[in-house]
């Protein structure tokens, strides 16, 4: 069993390594969509993901429509704090993906609008803008996982 | 309603700047048991947290027994990789206090002992030593809020 994390633009490496960690942490294959906000080798990237970097399933992509071609029957998650659903919401299943945007701008509006039954929220209080991206794919994976009966 | 946040001499100021963020993100309270490892006005920190920090209701310690003498009807849930039980298993409400330790080691061995009725372990795989703290705590704290029907 495994689910699935796609990071579309990914600006900050410390983020993409820490969730390179949950995701050796839990099975999870990686995605990442280019352009990327640092380069994989990048110094902080190593240093907030070294010890697992080579432990991810990661998989790089130049646009989302690659993903979504490769997962023809994938049911994609995309993640926002402009959607109506609570994330907890829905039974998510074994090849779910789970879709997150650049960390200043979220996903682009026309990935949200192509996935208007699978868009998910985290609820959050009107103090934040949103909450850090690694912390949203560890919320979010883990909920799936929890659900499922932790199979790591 | 509120849960609460402790750290146990967090090292690294990005983590405690996230956590920050979550806490404003859920109405959480943060307890931070000094020694730290930075000043709450070095320059990562603000970098991490600045936009946060001061929505967040933090208080200071200077020992662990401080926190628990001022929550003596509390329930302090222990998180650690060497528990034997789930962080989901467990049923939480309204002013439970989670507690997580140093990145590098985790809590000392006598409070994990001291708690072996509400020891909480986040499922991993052995690819990895621990999750990132700032991710642990976030999971914990939506599990808990997931629970009780998200008042934030």
């Amino acid at each position: 069993m495994a689910f699935h994390i796609v990071l579309v633009n990914p600006e900050i490496p410390a983020n993409t390594g820490n969730i390179a960690r949950t995701c050796a942490a839990t099975g999870t294959h990686l995605h990442l969509v280019r352009p990327l906000g640092f380069d994989t080798d990048d110094r902080t990237l190593k240093r907030a993901g070294l010890d697992y970097w080579y432990a991810v399933n990661i998989t790089y992509y130049d646009s989302f429509e690659e993903v979504k071609a490769a997962f023809p029957e994938g049911r994609f998650f995309v993640a926002s704090t402009k959607v109506a659903r609570t994330y907890s919401d829905f039974a998510f299943k074994d090849g779910d993906l789970f879709v997150f945007g650049r960390e200043t701008k979220g996903l682009p509006q026309e990935i949200l609008d192509a996935h208007p039954e699978t868009g998910i929220r985290i609820p959050m209080t009107d103090k934040v803008r949103s909450l850090n991206l690694a912390n949203s794919a560890a919320i979010v994976i883990y909920e799936a996982l929890r659900q499922n009966d932790f199979p790591v």
